[in-house]
């Protein structure tokens, strides 16, 4: 993460009182549930409590502060002038701050924009943990899903990430079979698996802080016409996008194309969710591909790109894999196949 | 939860803002990841976006508004006058409420004390939980520890919560051998378990929302004099510390009588936390017990109560129950045994 930090610093204003602690762990490799991280021209400090102090002594281009667990309170102690503040900071927090003198300058959005755009560790963190899920998703195919639960392909898709990885589901594993895949947010349930029926699954893995984020539909033997055309359409709209995107794109033209691909459909109107997602150390960060971001693709961003179909009661279709955006178009992390399987 | 609003407003000073989502579940029902519920003298208005609404027609005691999914750019459209808002509201939001126009007053705590006393539905539900958690302790004395890594017995863990409850963990699972146990926030990691050692498992289940938090620490065969006594001497503090609790009780003082064991015998200064925290929708939350803390018991407070000891480097011991504070003592909730176990 060399160099992290000053890039930061180049951005600044005033001081930067970084208090995400995704944000510290990019900055500086520190990872614990009780931190704050100063950034100034000529130094940054790390405080957080003596339950981390030992680790916060090892990361990187930073001095270690031992606090007290009140750390936000202890702060106004060690802290004077002008400081500005993440803005994604409880109101509370911001109150003590307020109340102990500080100059505050709400900033929003600093390290969130430099987490965007991934440097080559990064990208090669990513790659492997593509690998990983791929592997799964390819193990996947040899899991009964007929006549069992949802929630019990969900847990042998854990078992396989565990396996395949050591690695830990990065969300709640989606299994929506049938009038669940439907709901985008459909989770796993007690529902029972048929024979005929379309199965979204949404899942990813997190190794290292860096997660992946895949989704496939699968088929539980013949489906019919109006299923196989749907499954067809979100394919070629998904195809349709991974060719508009490049560096400089404007996030909300390849939103665009794909969802015209949907709207020339028998499904207009069905795809009820934005395009894609910036995917890093969260799941969800920026950029953001919709109807109505003002994103503009960079090199180097990593994302999510899903487009779905959704017949109310019925069924759901998603096909999501995860890129990154090059100077001359994408680079695809995911190599799992994406035809319409049938799984037993 | 019929009343639970109501036992809100008689607290209110004016309309209050709920936008912590555990709260708007315990008041009526709503899970969601966007949302936020208005409690005004005559009505309590629940918002939310179209991908919840259908089921926030459903919560109770409620009325169901749907917004857009920037939900608090839309409230600044659809509410006005003084409003109550909680302080773990990010800055950023309170800043758009803010240029909204709404005369803006911070309240602190208001549902968090409510969730605080369990009622009767909420005791049973965890009741039922610690059973299923019973019952997975019981099963892990057969699982294999010597000669696996930490992280292979926490994956057997969380199996026997799926397999006994299809409960999730409620958390991540904490199996902590020889040294990695001497840090009370050591995580299940790649050491392999050795004969002759302590090991500490931290471990809880979460169903319909609610938590356990169980420790016990094993034995992987005979330990040595000095791991005995120490565990006596954590489960006498433990034991006093029960004895101690009932309603109107200050819970400083339940910590410090424990506290008081460990620090007259060997094991002096070597208890780094605070003895409990409350336990219900989340892990963590009101009511404490610790040096610092100014909370009193009462009646219905659901509690872990867990103190340790910690010889950096060598080995910890923690013992944990979950306990219902009552007007003349505690229920237990955790049944199972704590004698200090040999597994295999």
């Amino acid at each position: 993460m060399t160099g992290r930090i000053d890039r930061l610093r180049a951005r600044l204003e005033e001081p930067l009182l970084v208090t995400n602690l995704v944000n510290i762990r990019y900055l500086c490799g520190f990872d614990s549930s009780n931190a704050a991280l100063f950034v100034e021209p000529d130094r940054a400090r790390l405080f957080t409590d003596f339950r981390y102090i030992a680790s916060a002594r090892e990361a990187e281009g930073v001095e270690a502060v031992e606090t007290r667990r009140a750390l936000i309170h202890h702060l106004t102690e060690l802290l004077s002038g002008r400081v500005g503040f993440e803005t994604t900071l409880p109101y509370e927090q911001y109150q003590v701050l307020e109340r102990g003198g500080l100059d505050l300058v709400p900033r929003s959005g600093a390290v969130e924009e430099l987490r965007a755009v991934k440097d080559e560790a990064e990208v090669e963190a990513l790659r492997w943990i593509a690998k990983v899920t791929d592997r799964v998703f390819e193990r996947l195919l040899d899991v009964p899903f007929v006549g069992r639960r949802e929630v019990d392909v969900a847990w042998d898709l854990a078992g396989l990430f565990h396996e395949e990885g050591g690695a830990a589901p990065a969300y709640e594993l989606i299994v929506g079979s049938g009038p669940t895949g439907s709901h985008p947010h459909g989770r796993a349930g007690e529902r029972q698996i048929e024979v005929g029926e379309l199965v979204v699954v949404d899942a990813g893995c997190t190794i290292d802080g860096y997660s992946t984020d895949y989704t496939r539909t699968f088929a539980t033997g013949p489906v019919d016409g109006e299923m196989k055309e749907a499954y067809a359409v979100v394919l070629s709209a998904q195809e349709t996008a991974l060719g508009a995107m490049r560096a400089g794109v404007a996030a909300v033209d390849v939103d665009a194309a794909a969802r015209r691909v949907i709207d020339d459909s028998p499904f207009k109107g069905l795809f009820g969710h934005g395009l894609g997602h910036g995917l890093g150390l969260e799941v969800h960060e920026a950029p953001r591909m919709s109807p109505e971001t003002t994103d503009v693709l960079a090199t180097g961003n990593v994302i999510t790109v899903e487009p779905g179909v959704y017949v109310e009661g019925r069924f759901g279709i998603r096909i999501e894999d995860d890129v990154v955006v090059t100077e001359n178009g994408i680079e695809n992390l995911t190599g799992f196949r994406k035809d319409l399987v049938e799984v037993g």
